[in-house]
């Protein structure tokens, strides 16, 4: 796990410059700090703005769902650790428009803590902020309360940043992004670590032979290890726990998300998602849209991971909005599979 | 380097089984083989087709620049394998409007004669073929016509495919894609190997403290291997060695793809921009529109390529074009950076 890196100490910040240079017209600082990034056009008038942010290492999550039909703002921690407090309010005050923000990101301890505080700050600015967590990662026990987000993140971007665009209030974008989470359900596997550049140390061990099924993308302790087992086989797995878990059930349509972790290429991906679409079939459940690619990674960790969400015709129309960042883009130009 | 596969043998079949299931509305078989994928509006009326081909293992390279904008067809091959004439041939017959066709694809050995024989078949049939070779690979020797291709093959699709949407003719298309070509060096570097499934070995070994610049993406030898640096002067080696090679100087503008060869995260891509900028700025080379991601892969390889085109008025709308497939989508959303 060699790194491509100059200090390690520098990963971050000398990412985000990279980010700005490459992409000023899209991105901007919300203020002077480097760990502040929201839209170029923000404030976007007349919009309910979405504020998110998380450790980094996840690329494009956080920060390149950042972007139209998306988020507007995003404030941007050290590798796998929350951003602080400050850093969120920043980021809130230079999206506000007047019409509120929605706090959308994942359900970690720090994170939580931080944009609290940061959402009490805003208040006493007058700013009305409300929260939805981001719960979608099965493996993490039975209390949906208690999950912690992964690639669900992706739904949650998408489906609240559309309704945000479309001129929904606050309360109503919150209802729908609810109503969304409610139908997603998520579950990964690891085969392999990635290192932390600052400590230079692996977030787990694993044997050459072996894989963990619903590991965190920081490397928290999953549900099961068993020796690495074949595509087919994981792809059964995983589809049958989300199954069972979530509200699906035969005659529905969902979406679904097929993630690399990172080091895993688009070709695995691609296997895998040819035994799902078999599966699903067999379930007689109907694959509205799919995305397969890196949409919420672990740096250079090997592993991947799958995402339900069900969908009724809003949630349609909304995942259907063209949305746009240096890091995703959907648009209108051809009708896709 | 763990991966997630059924039998080895299959995996070619079975990601492009997975490929047709997800975008059934983007892809169809040019005749009964899985090995012959081609657009599923082709062939395109009034329009120049373009076919592409040559082993698996470098998604989205080829099959992934198959789509609107772009490519019409696409032969695939075993994993670094090339695919037989006879499979490029029937590509060929699937495409072709009847305003010819245009061979469009990496300067490899097996390639190249097989593409050679494929049009020979298709002449016999009244088909009309020309062929442009990608040679963007610095790295491969002085003689600019025994170079290899490598992600320059991204500029190739993108330009030669908005062209031939434009309504040029098949000579036209060429001539455009020769000046585009005529103005693109790449250069890479490799951390580590892939692993052949079929074989199940690496394709080459390297220490844990070195890296080899100028590695082709199917494990060549390249220039020179060295001690791991850091991002910078990884950075520094590479831009000088492009702009020295190619046509560039001060006052251009270029296009630069900044291309992860599989397991390099986005993070260090953009560690790796961001000392590129402040050189091209040095040089007063302007960057016109920029790519950085996986454009062209060698499964999960860690490395990452750079690739350079200088662009003039004509090279820039063509860039600027809409494109669509399943793995590449550039639209006019918003202006971007």
């Amino acid at each position: 796990m060699k790194k491509i890196i100059n200090k390690p100490e520098n990963f971050v910040d000398e990412m985000l410059s990279g980010i700005l240079k490459a992409h000023s017209k899209d991105f901007k600082k919300a203020d002077q700090s480097l760990r502040e990034i929201v839209r170029k056009d923000a404030p976007v008038e007349d919009k309910v703005a979405i504020a998110t942010g998380g450790g980094s290492g996840h690329l494009p999550v956080f920060l390149g769902y950042v972007g139209h039909g998306l988020c507007d703002g995003c404030a941007v921690g050290n590798v796998f650790a929350s951003p602080s407090a400050a850093e969120m309010y920043n980021v809130t005050k230079a999206i506000d428009s007047g019409k509120g923000v929605l706090y959308l990101y994942g359900n970690y301890g720090g994170d939580v803590m931080n944009f609290d505080m940061a959402a009490e700050m805003a208040a006493a600015d007058g700013i009305e902020v409300k929260t939805v967590l981001v719960r979608d990662d099965l493996a993490t026990g039975e209390d949906i309360s208690k999950r912690r987000g992964v690639a669900g993140l992706f739904y949650a971007y998408k489906i609240a940043g559309a309704a945000a665009e479309k001129g929904l209030d606050l309360d109503e974008v919150v209802v729908v992004t609810e109503k969304a989470l409610a139908n997603t359900r998520s579950l990964g596997i690891a085969l392999s670590p990635c290192v932390i550049p600052e400590s230079q140390r692996p977030t787990f061990t694993i044997e050459d032979d072996e894989m963990e099924l619903g590991m965190g993308i920081h490397g928290e302790p999953g549900i099961e290890r068993t020796e690495l087992k074949t595509a087919d086989k994981i792809a059964e797995i995983m589809i049958e726990k989300i199954l069972a878990d979530g509200p699906y059930q035969s005659g529905d349509e969902i979406s679904i998300l097929v993630n690399s972790l990172g080091a895993t290429p688009k070709e695995e991906l691609y296997i895998i998602y040819n035994k799902v679409a078999d599966l699903l079939a067999e379930k007689e459940i109907k694959v509205y849209r799919k995305y397969i690619g890196e949409y919420a990674t672990s740096m250079e960790m090997a592993g991947m991971s799958i995402t339900v969400i069900k969908l009724d015709e809003e949630l349609k129309s909304l995942l259907d909005a063209p949305a746009y960042s240096p890091f995703f883009e959907q648009s209108d130009i051809v009708n896709r599979g």
